[in-house]
């Protein structure tokens, strides 16, 4: 093993061994290649007055190089604030903006010790950064039964891990801790260690925990920590912040696991890509946390989650951290993300307000939802999704997801308070249609 | 095994079995989810002329919600151009774009079948994937002895490939072909698969293959494969256009592997990050080919990179996609691009001017160059590099990179032609003064 990955293990073991423990084979041996050219190259831009001559791209007049028909697109930035490199764990300023904004959203996280936010190329990476740093194949990761299909192709089909589910809702349409609880439990007889990911707002469902469910599902956690097995918690928390209820917990769960248990790790996944309305320019973060792992530790988790991206795609969209750093420092920011926000509310509110129509209940069966992008109903019946599905494409003109056997996703992300009432009635018509013909 | 990964192995084996075989376990398992979400929001797209209530972003009057504290500051886009996700093998556009330049580019490459380009976060994931889908732990990478470092962190620390080295220059100063074929040769004994990366441009000796060197590498690569053991041959292109000599080879090897014998697989990786100047943007690509692969062979391993690009990332930065895209079309693009090679030639002929005064060769043996973003010396006297580049540093103010225990690499891509003869001087004042102190 080299010897600065070895260091990077002390310094997580001295205060927290079982973290040590929770890294995957890949995850002990990564590194930050701090001794090579990105040392050397961090030292000279301090030290070289008169010339630098390491740097990997091409200057002119001490600036960036580049062409016309590339910078001309680019409005009120600097050459340098986006055609270098970005550091490989990402711009210091952003990740230190990110962090302040994670403790505004989320106050429960204030005075607990948790990471500077490792900037990813947006949700995904970060999901299989996690699961390649700390699960070696044949692992368990314990998961909801409604759960975003791309878990499927990076955990199972990518690094070959088993996939055990608890069932999300119980008969009163909230939060099934005993369900939770008992997976959890069941995957961790005889392991040394399992991991789960949650995601709220989940996609499909638009479910969110309430506050009245955090204490069944850190005690589900917890049930497992204190049998000696190590838990890795993993909060995808990609569309945070749309919680449409009163209810609704606004805190990420990550603020309840990060001081939880010494055999527990919090892993927030987050980014501005949901909730900034910014899905193409990939811009996302990791963030550690563990009750007891001190400051080392966390910087080693940072390092070695910053090795592993200069292993694997060097960087980061340097263009994207500097637009999304800069859009955070606007003084409309937060008023034009209210408005958009007021506007996502105004269409959650309406898909309720349609739906409270008895007749739909004849065809529809919605799943608890409260926030996000989407609504996922079953449909009764015994009307087969996809049929369903393509029906209501062929003959209605209106497009949805299909979601196993019998459930259908509908984004009210992508359509129009005004159209809301005509899409369920089309939805309506289409099933009566298929349940007559039958 | 998923039966689309299944699919996708058939449609390989059946025109070339070897490709089939040269895929890591990984990339064997590996497929595009296109029976998934990914194919019901393109049947949407296509289908759903009423409402598409399948997007997983949110919109606004039919066009991606965007805050405009992020689109102030991006010129001449629209929304729609930009802020949804670029689909996981990459826009479309781009791809046939980038397939043209590299056949302008390449004119060997006329008539041969190659797949269509797949994007990547630049070089580094699209060497990082082609290890990932080919290599398995254990196997072994045939590669220079001068080299990137980051080959180490990717090859040898995250995926356990063993690396065995052949000595690039022979004691004329061109490519070692005997040393080259001898390693080829040995690392393949007993082993069904071997893998190599030839990256030229190298890095960091700044050394392209001449014309004449050609025959010698092919024939090394075509021996290993006549023996009945598989070659999978990484061109790693990154530094590709900036040739300054007339005996230089003037297109990639790729061009030459792309059909060369069944048993050897081609991959191209490269991208605009270092030929335009957009090393922040983060836009690559990987390309395959080998002989006997039909074009349904070369889909599916397009399809499998879309897939591990699903898996881990989701998808490339559209905005860095379109700007370059963008940039490609605009009519001021070649004479823009043709000023910075200028520059660059510039200064790569001040390096030769200079060096020639033969005062130099007392302390500095450089290794051949002739192309790319560097050079590299040999210390002479057995100065040790990394105390000689602190000397620089800290006594001259120049910052250079040392490599192993004698080199020393010098980036003239940033520094100005103008400083080259003082930069060297002082370099050799600092040598002299190092040994005259010893």
């Amino acid at each position: 093993m080299n010897p600065l990955a070895e260091k990077l293990n002390e310094q997580i073991s001295v205060s927290n061994p079982h973290v040590l423990e929770m890294l995957s084979d890949y995850g002990k041996r990564i590194f930050f290649p701090s001794a090579g050219i990105l040392a050397q190259s961090a030292e000279a831009k301090a030290e070289a007055h008169l010339y630098n001559a390491t740097i990997g791209i091409a200057t002119e007049g001490g600036k960036a190089m580049g062409l016309e028909s590339i910078t001309e697109q680019v409005n009120d930035l600097e050459n340098a604030e986006y055609l270098p490199y970005a550091p490989s764990p990402g711009l210091p300023a952003l990740r230190t903006k990110w962090q302040e904004l994670q403790l505004e959203k989320n106050p429960s996280m204030t005075g607990k010790d948790a990471s500077s936010p490792v900037v990813t190329n947006a949700l995904t990476h970060g999901i299989s950064l996690t699961g390649s740093l700390f699960m070696n194949p044949g692992e368990t990761l314990v998961l909801s039964d409604h759960f975003w299909g791309n878990y499927n192709l990076f955990f199972n089909a990518t690094l070959g891990v088993n996939m055990e589910f608890f069932t999300l809702f119980n008969e009163d349409g909230t939060f099934n801790s005993s369900s939770y609880k008992e997976t959890l439990l069941k995957a961790a007889e005889g392991k040394d260690q399992i991991t789960t990911i949650l995601n709220f707002p989940n996609n499909p469902t638009g479910y969110s925990v309430l506050k009245q469910d955090v204490d069944g599902i850190l005690d589900a956690v917890k049930a497992v920590a204190d049998t000696g097995t190590n838990v890795v918690v993993i909060c995808d928390d990609a569309y945070f912040g749309l919680f449409f209820e009163e209810d609704v917990l606004k805190e990420s769960l990550f603020a309840y696991f990060a001081d939880l248990h010494e055999r527990v790790l919090a892993v927030k996944v987050d980014g501005a890509t949901k909730e900034d309305y910014v899905w193409g320019l990939r811009c996302g973060f990791i963030t550690y946390a563990a009750k007891g792992l001190a400051n080392e530790g966390l910087k080693a988790l940072e390092q070695k989650t910053g090795g592993a991206i200069r292993a694997t795609v060097s960087n980061i969209s340097h263009l994207s951290q500097r637009i999304v750093l800069k859009a955070f420092s606007n003084g409309d920011y937060a008023s034009q993300k209210q408005e958009k926000f007021d506007i996502m509310k105004g269409r959650y509110e309406k898909v309720k307000e349609v739906l409270a129509d008895s007749r739909f209940a004849e065809y529809f069966s919605p799943y608890p939802y409260n926030s996000g992008y989407f609504m996922t109903m079953k449909l009764e019946h015994g009307l087969d999704a996809n049929e369903y599905r393509q029906y209501l494409l062929k003959n209605k003109g209106i497009g949805t997801i299909s979601i196993g056997a019998s459930n259908i996703r509908v984004a009210f992300s992508c359509t129009e308070e005004s159209h809301l009432a005509d899409l369920f009635d089309k939805m309506y018509e289409a099933a009566s249609e298929m349940v007559a013909a039958k």
